[in-house]
């Protein structure tokens, strides 16, 4: 990878104030594939106690857009125009584990997907998987 | 509306910790129709300042998911199946408005849509449109 | 309606031999607002003798990328980016009428959604909605 | 797999007209995954003259929830509940290939994911991605 890539990305990553809310942090930049990883924070739960579906969003939303942004310009950032979700199991466990991929990189438009895994005691389920749109715009 | 829908709803809306950290507001809740509101607080930003898409989901989601269990017997919860969110301006102003509406409600699915709007010196701008599927579960 | 748009609508229409095949007619075009109607033929069924779920997707795509196309100028086209559907009944009956509409018309992106009824002696039943993204591409 | 699958999935897609209608066959019958092709005929052409994405859609629909079947007792059928198509590339070629899996097999909803590539001189461009619940029904 570029380091000027993933430091445009640890950087736009950071500057999301989100991310810091609800704990997350980027774990691995690589062509065409972002991972985050968060806890399920006490303040980030539905109405069972499980992880809310805006966190597993958030974090596979954003794991999806930052892979699309490994394979653009320097000089492009990337918005959100759609994104589905899938819910497989409960946000249960340690943490959550988004993985981003690009299944096509475009000028115009890029398509992704993600998946969105819960780690409890060393174990990983998959809970979500996740199917968009992301934008390139310029910086 | 029956008392105890409504009830049950605020009970639950205040369970979900999310919507706390998110300063999510439950403001109407009636047959088919929920509507939640909530501030772009500083800690809930993408990395251009504005609403992050994971706030806009989280209060389109959960405006969806209640507005379902308004149409369902008192002793039964929704979860999401899945959802789909088109984004289609920039989450910026004063506060989010989210308002979910059954389509069809129905025993084993209930199909729901969502419309969330940035509100900006009292005016009203969509910003994300949203269609998905509540299961109906047992409390 | 400008003539022009008019026109231009029903000659891409004709050219789609997948309209034909399924024996779909645009039934009005307006501004933002497209209808498209088709019967229930014997060979566009399923496995339980309803429409196809594929025969519901056609009309409502067409339906809703020519609701974009209305709002577009005369020397572009629209291609789908990415379309979703939520089945709410079977298609049966006498014909299915999809009705897109746009919900935002943008130069790079337009979002839409579309209605598919099934109608059965006179009586429509509401069996689809479909939300999606269209993509001005010149022609 | 079983001979009764692979027979209850041939009679299925046999019955489905649709199928026979766009000259599809059922070209592979595994656990959790199913293949389906058809040519791009002169009547399930868009209006630029590529296969329509109704076409594309019909398919991977049909090879997504025909893989769900698999995975379920001999009694029952499925339905789709909700599939959301994002069309990668034209439907240009020789024929299409529509490959279905099942991510998460249950009793009230199976997540199902579909690719659909286009063959054209040999060689395959993957032109769509499906992403979809499928809802088990006693047949």
């Amino acid at each position: 990878m570029d380091d000027n890539i993933t430091d445009r990305i640890t950087a736009s990553f950071s500057a999301q104030t989100m991310m810091h809310t609800i704990g997350a942090e980027l774990s691995e930049v690589s062509n065409g594939l972002v991972r985050i990883t968060c806890p399920i924070l006490e303040g980030t739960r539905q109405h069972q106690g499980f992880g809310h579906a805006g966190l597993t969003f958030s974090i596979g939303d954003s794991a999806a857009g930052y892979a699309a942004l490994t394979m653009l310009p320097l000089d492009m950032e990337v918005v959100t125009a759609e994104i589905k979700l899938n819910l497989l199991a409960p946000a249960r466990g340690d943490r959550l584990i988004a993985t981003g991929r690009v299944i096509k990189a475009g000028k115009r438009l890029s398509v992704v997907t993600a998946e969105v895994h819960a780690e409890k005691d060393g174990v990983q389920t998959l809970i979500a998987i996740l199917q968009g749109t992301m934008v390139p715009v310029p910086r």
